[in-house]
């Protein structure tokens, strides 16, 4: 098959471990027979210092018109201390987001035998967990009216939701639930928000179309608490966008494998794949960052996008063995020998 | 000194552990030589029952002239399961906070090192956690405008803030760091939301004011990773309504000693006391929940509203006895004899 993928390696370490995840999805399609185009394009601070745009039409053209975006990380410290700014990278994510449809976060968490010792929970908390988030992407608080008025001394943020946004990202999430345990859980604050009492009446109004799956309501304070006391007691859970944006971050420290934690954001005509983590400006161009996460994501995109799993499973195979070996960057190597970000990607790609 | 205590039991085993703290308060105001007169009144389901309001005016009458509130837990089964019903337990205690104006929710966080063990997390990460929300609690997006439009096919929840409502919560944040280390974050999402730069800009214009205040600000998604990262990195916090619901529900769980932590709600006329656990229905009229909480709430009422602070470590002292002594109830026994709720206040009170 011929795929032509979007590249946005982005800011920090970005460039580093999309280099990897380049090398180590050539290696799988040379194995399989797959020629794959990649079509780099600017994106976050780098595009800002290019072009004045932190997601310039150049770059959305090329991502609107390819099978898959790759994408590293965006983010740099000389945006971080004034969030009013006029130009920061995250509204080119926003935008991003926004203008390619990308409706549906997808974030796994799940745990490494191997990495159990990393997680700050104990040992009993966290062993088993491998839970999956949706996060709804292109609504809610992010993206309704804001401003101010009474001169600038009242603030407001408009979080709207219309049924049919619940719909589509609650049919992701009942159907991802056939495919695992059957376990849904909706993520709301129903007891004080409209919107929220939205989403549960219309996921309510789901559940006789897919009367295998168990489904639960739970609101996002008690969620918050659970999701540290007894991670494994999830499975598949659906939120709108603010409450998924704390939940998965807190899900993501609690395996202890956040190095290691791909995602997808998918839309009704492109997905794109990224690793959890940020852009990590202190190590740019050190040689020392994990490329796992963004390799994971390499994985997921074959498996997802271009419904390839024996591809997919090739990448998570490399990565288990290099876990087994020890072929792990600094932040894994405890103590013991760390490799370089690129010397991984070269074991990564040599045991395709 | 003379006081009246509004006491609102509530639900569930509200009235339980409530009696305990009545009790331990009566043996504090013998012992130092003080006159409390209790005025209970009706809240949550019970009230809902008895006259078909959650928070009714008699209740408001009560509390507005007192001293200070000592409540216990709201909350009941029949109505969990519909939260769009026209009266739930939940509005009462909206109502209750917004008509006695208590626009600052204090949630400490602290360890008890007999009860480490009880936390999910490793040992390492939450010894000498010590911190403190400040939750702003009767503004955001709780108290905006809500509702439907597009014959119920869209919902929305406005979330609001003034400078003025975010200065007399930075205020008493400012305030409580003086006190303490000197530390404070302003918890935000200031990268994406208009109420969040409003937040933000305020705090940084009030930092002038308490030059020896240490401020940070750090995004809500990233401190509720640090959250169970690094717990002991965080001293004060203050955030808004909604940020605070999730981050201190998720900050109550990672100490180990949910069931022994307190919590007020201050206002400028008036003070209200409560544990923060909910009320445990399950358990009601068994004489298994720990009173330990409230009887800590009354402590802080002491403490905070009548600036007694050695009537509060006179209850601090008792409930540090009664850990010691192995005198606590099923939640904490491990194994070991377990008390029953009455019998842990009573040594609580014979202690004072
Ligand atoms: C950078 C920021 C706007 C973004 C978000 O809040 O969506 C980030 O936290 C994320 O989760 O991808
Ligand atoms: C019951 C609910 C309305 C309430 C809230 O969200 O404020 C509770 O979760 C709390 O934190 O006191």
């Amino acid at each position: 098959m011929k795929f032509n993928i979007a590249l946005l390696a982005g800011d920090g370490i970005g460039p580093e471990v999309i280099d990897q995840a380049v090398k180590v999805s050539d290696a799988v399609a040379k194995k399989f027979g797959h020629e794959i185009t990649w079509k780099p394009a600017l994106t976050g601070a780098a595009a800002i210092d290019a072009v004045g745009e932190p997601y310039p039409d150049e770059t959305h053209e090329i991502c609107a018109s390819s099978d898959a975006v790759l994408f590293g990380a965006i983010g740099h410290p000389k945006y971080d201390n004034d969030p009013s700014a006029p130009v920061r990278p995250e509204q080119g994510l926003l935008k991003m987001r926004k203008k390619l449809g990308l409706f549906a976060n997808v974030r796994p968490t799940f745990t490494f035998p191997s990495l159990l010792d990393k997680s700050p929970l104990k040992q009993e908390r966290i062993e088993g967990t491998d839970l999956v988030f949706l996060r709804e992407l292109t609504g809610g608080i992010y993206f309704g009216e804001k401003g101010r008025r009474d001169e600038g001394e009242t603030a407001y943020d408009n979080c709207v939701y219309t049924r049919a946004e619940v719909q589509r990202l609650a049919k992701k999430g009942f159907e991802l639930a056939m495919t695992r345990s059957k376990k849904l859980c909706c993520v709301d604050k129903a007891n004080v928000l409209e919107t929220s009492r939205l989403w549960r009446e219309t996921v309510q109004a789901m559940e006789k179309d897919y009367p295998e799956v168990e489904v639960s309501y739970e609101f996002v304070d008690a969620v918050a608490m659970r999701l540290v006391q007894w991670p494994n007691s999830y499975d598949v859970l659906i939120t709108e966008n603010l409450f998924g944006d704390i939940l998965t971050d807190e899900a993501s420290v609690i395996s202890g494998s956040m190095g290691l934690m791909p995602s997808a954001s998918m839309g009704a005509d492109i997905a794109l794949f990224e690793p959890i983590h940020g852009s990590y400006p202190q190590a740019t161009g050190l040689n020392i960052a994990n490329p796992m996460a963004t390799v994971l994501s390499a994985a997921m995109m074959f498996e997802t996008a271009f419904n390839l799993p024996e591809e997919g499973k090739a990448i998570r195979d490399a990565v288990n063995k290099a876990l087994a070996e020890g072929i792990v960057t600094e932040d894994l190597a405890d103590g013991d020998k760390a490799y370089g970000t690129k010397e991984v990607g070269d074991y990564l790609a040599a045991n395709i």
